[in-house]
């Protein structure tokens, strides 16, 4: 390729957001552009490096047996209605009628779809088991787009769905699909960590996040010492130890207390103990409208996502999006934000963390304008219905298994591999195989996404230096970048020519200009190989690697075995 | 692959709509399946065959010098309404809003999109000629699906777009495509015409289309004896010979006429002439309600295409749309069905078609219940501003150049190419180049497309027989189908293994179940050679092509050799 007739050449426009270096080089390096807010052409060079990725997806896919087809891009509304997820996806779906009035979703994630297909045949269990995968656009219509490729609102995603006539015979497949995560990040120049996480929108009971360790990324996990823990902050679990085990339990009092106690800061200094000591209570009101109050001990928070899978477990109760409760709210149970008690007030639901029995003898948990509650005992002097975990986890925090301290990470997700169970197959009426002994029965399944884009970002996070990207040789857009320098085009075509016919992807600055500009836009589009042709080499090529400050000169015979080996 | 687990084998369920074999084999055979109507899942065999024939355009542009990339599904609304194409498209175009109350277009095509991010860079005419093309989903909201592949609301598209300095250069593109456009099709199996055709909705003052011969088709065309001449019926010119030029001009008449002669075939029977002496007005109404009375010679209709075109040259005038007036509209201009008058209705805009010019003395014109006019002269007894070609072409019809009679075909419509000029880069603010001379200057443009799943429809409306698909080499799914007979299913395992191994694209039919049900689905699926272990053929394997009737015995290193060379 000439880089003269390249559309998305090296620009001097700077991005806005330049917090990531992904989106910096890629807008300067001309790989894409951005539409709209989220939403990118990926121009010829960046088009080149996504396809690369692609063609390792999929080739270690097919490695492992799965089939690659293809869904429509306009999902019939009704099928996400039957899965209840037009309330649930987590992320705000798109909609659309057309000109019959035909409702649709902008597909997001394609359970649904694959489930409605599959129920179209009638299978047996000898048809089984299966995994299919496309490569489709997904929306997402996200509030904020950010970070280039990071959040968009558009992008391309390899999502797999495996089908099976049994849990055993799904696990065998979520464990190769683990290993081919591993082995096409790999492959891609990113080491990832598999972290347990939440599966939130998608349904089903466990899932892994693959993320690519990254201090700007969104993601944050918890990692224990030899990384045989490592969780979602969704998720994390962590050991709570007894704060005050040998202390002697005392009797419960109203104490007075002075009127600018307010905070726990304020209790803090007041009562001279730690956060542990208090009773910390926190507000959330369901999309149904119930308000749940949590009991919590005063050094944690309350992570939203376990108290949703909480409530969730109880019997009647069904919350598909948890928010803060407003001050209106906290009227309607006849209190106002920092009086409210760990006990008492009607028409709200109380849920006591584990942590309560972890502290003897409580400050807190009946405030009022100039008293609170003193030796509070969880058991003792108040109990919930709704017991267990919602607490977050933090840096330093004991891992589940005792041996080492919780390390907080942050990371970029660009994979994820999901458990769904019967999930769907239940929800989808006709979602069933007939098994070995003549009965009809639901599939069991499990979903396999990788994000393109991002993964793309991703690898420029972790590959480049100060001048630009430096590129694996795997997802390069070219193996080689050649300049020609003035008096020296003739040769330049010469050499072009024949790498082009010894089978070498090679990019050809072939613009007049200066050298320095050459120069430093092969180092920000960052292929592997820089060839340098000028009056001074002669009959030899200056050879560079990207990654290395060294040239070498080079006769073409050379050159074209290096590249072609 | 393995038979057993791919998801879509050959099915018992016919399709409703099977007048055309593409539609019957591929849903019969497995390789797609409808999800709502127009709207395919392409499954595992079907994707192969899609892959294959992109993987040949691909490999085709890319000789040609273009570059491929990818655009955004949902174009920025505003684009779209900058060349008033809200209200041209020619296919619905389906909108949507994202949450913040943007609007979208879901591409059906992408002229404003590429123009758009050429604008957002500042190009010289260094940077110029180039050619950008896309694989990607469009969207077109057809009142009726029908045809399986053949008319889609959903589907892959090659689109192409070239921007240049100048017409010629241009020119040299345009021709470029043409020949790239028969090679991918001839490498495809597809034998094409290329038709000239209407820009209709696309813009630009000429184009071609490039069609498949079939009876079945929507396309119609003429072509002449030697080719020279091929044109879509919406543009098609003829030659007009004047009817009776040695006939002396008589005296215009007002005559009485019977009251049951009302149409063409009374006026016939009732003056012994054939159709062409008669007078004849068809009447339309535009998108504006402008109400049009074209007077044609009576053999003739009128070519609606043809007569937007002509509208669209008069001063003050703009048609986006044309459709057949009703009862109500003539009723606005003083007239009824079959009462139209030839001249004097008021508030109508009278077109004269070329036809007038071609007879002596009309009868028609003027009918009253019990009169007509006779004698009409055009020139003499009435005459229209506007004058031109406003005629559908005829099977038998002169060819322009007077050689050949037309002959009248029909076509499936696998691609097309489409000078685009200025039309866009005009309606476009901003999309211009610096030019040599340092002019800003808007670009000239072309555009090229190809329909991936017509593509494939229409290979196998050529490529089939009473038992199935016929796929040509370049785009089978698999080279070669494996069928394993009872006792025969340790060998097969060791031929598949064998041929994986050599690289051979290997469908293994390794089902339990009888001969007859393999053989059958192998002649429907159309794999180019069909491979039969069995305890008969001991150590050999029987070797069938497709094609062919003969089968021979052949030993496994001389199949992979046959299939490897």
């Amino acid at each position: 390729m000439k880089y003269s007739q390249l559309l998305g050449k090296a620009t001097k426009d700077k991005s806005k957001d330049t917090k990531f270096k992904s989106h910096y080089y890629l807008t300067k390096g001309g790989f894409i552009r951005e539409s709209t807010a989220g939403r990118y052409y990926f121009l010829p060079l960046g088009w080149r490096v996504h396809q690369k990725i692609q063609q390792v997806i999929k080739e270690e896919m097919d490695k492992a047996g799965a089939q690659e087809m293809i869904t429509p891009v306009l999902h019939p509304l009704e099928l996400w209605q039957e899965t209840n997820r037009t309330n649930s996806a987590g992320f705000e779906l798109t909609t659309l009628k057309d000109r019959r009035g035909a409702k649709f979703a902008l597909g997001g994630t394609a359970e649904e779809m694959f489930v409605d297909l599959v129920r179209k045949f009638q299978l047996s269990y000898k048809d089984l088991p299966f995994n299919v995968y496309q490569f489709s656009t997904k929306f997402r219509d996200e509030l904020r787009a950010r970070g280039g490729l990071l959040r968009v609102r558009e992008f391309t995603m390899k999502d797999a769905y495996s089908f099976h006539a049994s849990e055993d015979d799904f696990k065998l497949e979520y464990e190769v699909m683990a290993k081919t995560y591993t082995k096409i990040f790999d492959r891609l120049g990113l080491k990832t960590l598999k972290v347990d996480a939440d599966n939130g929108y998608i349904g089903g009971e466990y899932c892994h996040e693959f993320q690519v360790e990254c201090e700007l990324g969104e993601g944050r996990f918890f990692v224990s010492k030899d990384e045989s823990y490592i969780a979602h902050e969704d998720v994390a679990e962590f050991n709570l130890e007894a704060v005050n085990p040998n202390e002697e339990v005392k009797e419960f009092e109203i104490i007075d207390q002075p009127e600018w106690v307010q905070t726990m800061d304020h209790n803090i200094k007041h009562y001279g103990k730690d956060k542990r000591h208090f009773l910390k209570n926190v507000v959330y009101k369901t999309d149904q409208g119930q308000i749940i109050i949590v009991s919590i001990r005063g050094d944690l928070d309350v992570n939203p996502i376990k108290l949703q899978h909480l409530l969730n477990k109880q019997p009647n109760l069904t919350v598909y999006q948890l928010e803060g409760a407003t001050n209106e709210d906290l009227a309607k149970i006849g209190t106002k934000t920092g009086y409210v008690h760990s006990w008492g007030h009607e028409g709200a639901t109380y849920v006591a963390d584990d942590s309560l029995k972890t502290v003897t003898n409580f400050t807190g948990g009946q405030k009022e304008e100039t008293t609170d509650s003193f030796n509070v005992n969880y058991g003792r002097d108040f109990k919930h219905d709704i017991e267990g975990d919602t607490a977050m986890a933090q840096d330093g925090f004991l891992a589940p298994d005792g041996k080492s301290k919780l390390i907080e990470k942050r990371g970029i997700e660009v994979g994820n591999i999901f458990q769904l169970g019967l999930h769907y197959t239940k929800l989808m009426a006709g979602a069933t195989f007939t098994d070995q002994d003549g009965q009809e029965k639901p599939y069991y399944m499990g979903c396999y996404g990788i994000g393109l884009g991002r993964t793309m970002a991703s690898i420029i996070e972790k590959h480049h230096d100060d001048r630009g990207i430096v590129w694996p040789e795997a997802v390069a857009p070219f193996q080689a970048q050649l300049i020609s320098l003035a008096g020296a085009e003739e040769k330049a075509e010469d050499v072009y020519n024949q790498l082009i016919k010894a089978g070498v992807e090679v990019l050809w600055d072939n613009r007049e200009g200066s050298a320095g500009v050459k120069f430093a836009d092969a180092d920000l589009i960052g292929n592997p190989v820089r060839l340098v042709v000028s009056p001074r080499t002669k009959d030899q090529i200056e050879w560079k690697k990207r990654t290395s400050k060294e040239t070498e000169l080079l006769d073409l015979e050379t050159v074209i075995k290096k590249l072609t080996d």
